[in-house]
């Protein structure tokens, strides 16, 4: 079967260790996959603009030269990216992450989102674009070795994801 | 000059009177705009897919059903139009709307964000690639009268804005 | 609320009364759709090709012929429709219908599909990337007059599905 | 002359070895191809989903779950396919199969169908716009070999079909 | 049955009356059809570079001058139509219209060829990509009132021909 | 001959009256043309942003929120043209017309640079994408004229250019 | 500087040495150029169809399976392809060159004819959207030196074009 | 993190040593980029095609020729890319480089302008489609770092900007 390397962009909450999990897990199965990410070092992604091209007084131009620069890396990787993965934690809006979805989904990228049931309701039309809802990493890794390579999840699944 | 008719989808809060204050000023001005928008009864939006196509036990599903419809209209209006305006509010997570942006943004429609300063720094990376961001409807009217007819706000505006 | 006509293409099984009673529907809701068929009269569909151009012997050739004519129709008016209406019946291959599913879906253009519940696992993949999944032509009309107009089905909905 | 690699994508009928005969085919005549296929196991392709997101009470979804894996993959390779390869057989539905060839068509792959003569009718469309229609998969080889090198079969062509 | 007004380009040989018979035989018939063509005054085709914006000594630019503002008008034709007729004489060499074949396929547009069967080797890669090769502007009617409407023949045809 | 407007975006210089030379010419000729421009107040292009959305003490933002507003209109209206015209003059730098044929090119539209021999050389790369070069604004009219509807410009052409 | 390797499709003439020109001219070189072309043996490219899918008793059917097969090597390869090379010789009427040389405009593809000057009249619209007119092999293997690597001709060029 | 080359290519301005700036930063911080550029050489951008296709009387064909084989290059090169940086300079009218700036805007490449704050406003419309505006290229490598490395400048950022 063929060589292709599959290219899936993380994107979504910067918290937590949900993109070392998914990166453990595809280590550990060996897939051909290359894993994309935004910066995810919160401070270095607020402030990348001004410490690159100068300091603004109004805090709207601050922010607005910093989210540009991540715009550049997030449109290129996603329209790069063969699947998308998008995940919505608790706490903040991350309305960056259902940016991206959308983005994604215009772009004919299949999704899967990684969020818990509790936001099931408030993000059923982002879900209803993606191709799968899991709720935990292992789930992405898992889908991602039956997708690339047809393998199904084995009894418990935990030596697959690495965990 | 030629007679455009310019298309507009009105995206993101269903609650409050932004969509009625833009439609006022769109049709006090005479601009030539045709508005569009998402279904924006609450519990309709929620419920249209298990009532047309029957209940489903998991809330889940439910929510899938409905969400599916609604993507239908989402994406068809916002391919059709020329401009998308999508206003962020202060209550709920409004992925929706960030969504939207999203979809738009790699369709490559120009874009007027709506929302208060609050929200500035939340939304730095939908605002980076926004053409416009507006503090109240007036202003969304404003920008069109300018940017399809050339007009600029009288002073104070309020005719303009029909209110 | 503006003033798209909605363009609607129902693909599928030739026999039956199903694209009469979403044309009624439609008509009896006064909904803004224009309807659009492949040519539904079998024999003519078969046969066109040949008639027009001249026999050929062998009956791949025949079959070829007919068959091109039709592809001009379904791809021109697939590619202008807003909609996808898919309709598998009991009988037959119906290859046609999935084709014209695919081809929809690699444009990008939401789908319905309409079939029992009998065949289910068999369109399963076609059913996955289909906005809505109807049983009755009735629905079809509910789904499209909630995703043009925002209208919930009435109780029972005979009305407005026109029956 | 250059040195592509092509990318072929077979699609269709799970059953029976006409997949092993091309790909034996293709290396015994050292062709510059990659092959990708779905995932073959009918089991597996019937139940990833619910394997790996969790089981469905209800069928329709338990479908819908392993179909939308499914999905990712095929789009996403056909997208990335040269040529598409699709191999109709006499049991079954095979809707999927005609699903893809249209997803292809729209995508403007190339496409080489694989059938007996029996169902010629029934796909005429589909085989309308295919660029050719094999009956036995040494034919898809010797095809593959004229197409990327310009090779003639040879007397017989048993060798290059490594059968 | 929905009201589209199908778009068709009849590019190719400037000399005969098989333009008038093809528009003719499609006002016989009551097609919803908009006819578009090139310039087909020969002389002019080839003047209106120098005469618009100034003679050249060379030949060579004089021709591309006045090529490039005919290539004008076609790209906006084509892109803009339905259907593409391209009618191939006896005479002349005649790449004109096998450009602009090979740019409708490209665009993905329905085509049908009209020539006589003595250039039918000479076409075949154009045929190839055609959806029919008619022999007489009549059949392109008949063709024509198929795809749209579903028309039939008539026995003899000579009515709807408009002959 | 079909019925189609053609849309013409006549970017560049907002100065001088070759706009208004331009449009006589097409109402004088009757031609089915409908004519489109930025907008070509400069103070109201350069001031839209702060007058709508409010003052900027940093002149580098205020003239940002001006320009974005303007190329929402460009954006658009190029898009929607099917012929592009763009004057340069031999004041200012004029990059905005640079880039408005560079937008246009990237999108396959058709063009007509205008301007004076003096600007051939440091516009060769512009020139050399575009369908035509003229020195005069009756040129203009003339080349739609001949390539919307087959006119070839009178002796002397003033009838036409309605000067 | 960066280290792209150019893909050039030779279209066009399959009678004379043109194409060992140019690929010994790239060769002697050093270009990072791949070059690609149809099949150039006549009797194959002809018989092919019905070599490996059996015989045909109408001509026209034998042609046909045989162009479907040459179609599909040259849309894949144009459309791989950077730039195309498209050769038209005295003889013939080619009008599988100037299909390919359509096909690759409406792609956007950049293009280089090779033509003597007796053809410049006939060939004056796919000039038109040509970047370039060669006489000989070695302007066009210059061009491509020039293009790619920024290198002028030699005095003579003969080095260069490897004659 | 995957293994993605990003391929910049940097339009606009061939004098100063701007381009030898951002190579040398680029290679002084080891970042995955290939860059690209057009023929910097002036005399031989203006006269490659007569030195390779022949001379031309009059100047506008002799730069026609020139500039076309250069727009072969650019159209290419910024297809390719995946960031364009332009360079604006006092001098001249450099229209170049705003053709490219909107070629690249239209295919939606993120863009990085550089120029002084002198030109700020002429380039108003420019710089609100571009990502950042620099004005030494050692920032415009210090955003590369960060767009794709994620690496935030050191203090001074002497030491990455390799000067």
């Amino acid at each position: 079967m063929g060589g292709l390397i599959w290219k899936v962009y993380m994107s979504g909450e910067i918290h937590g260790d949900w993109r070392q999990r998914i990166s453990g897990g595809v280590a550990a199965a060996g897939l051909p996959v290359e894993l994309f990410s935004p910066v995810t070092v919160h401070g270095d992604s607020d402030d990348c603009g001004a410490a690159i091209f100068g300091p603004e007084e109004n805090s709207f131009w601050h922010d607005h030269k910093g989210a540009s620069l991540n715009s550049m890396r997030a449109s290129t990787l996603i329209a790069a990216a063969d699947i998308i993965v998008v995940r919505f934690g608790e706490k903040y809006k991350q309305w960056n992450a259902a940016f991206d979805a959308g983005y994604a989904a215009a772009l004919g990228k299949p999704m899967i989102t990684l969020h818990t049931s509790e936001l099931d309701h408030a993000l059923k039309e982002v879900d209803a674009v993606a191709s799968a809802v899991a709720r935990e990493p292992r789930q992405v890794v898992q889908a991602l070795a039956y997708v690339i390579r047809g393998d199904m999840p084995a009894g418990g699944s935990d030596a697959l994801a690495g965990e």
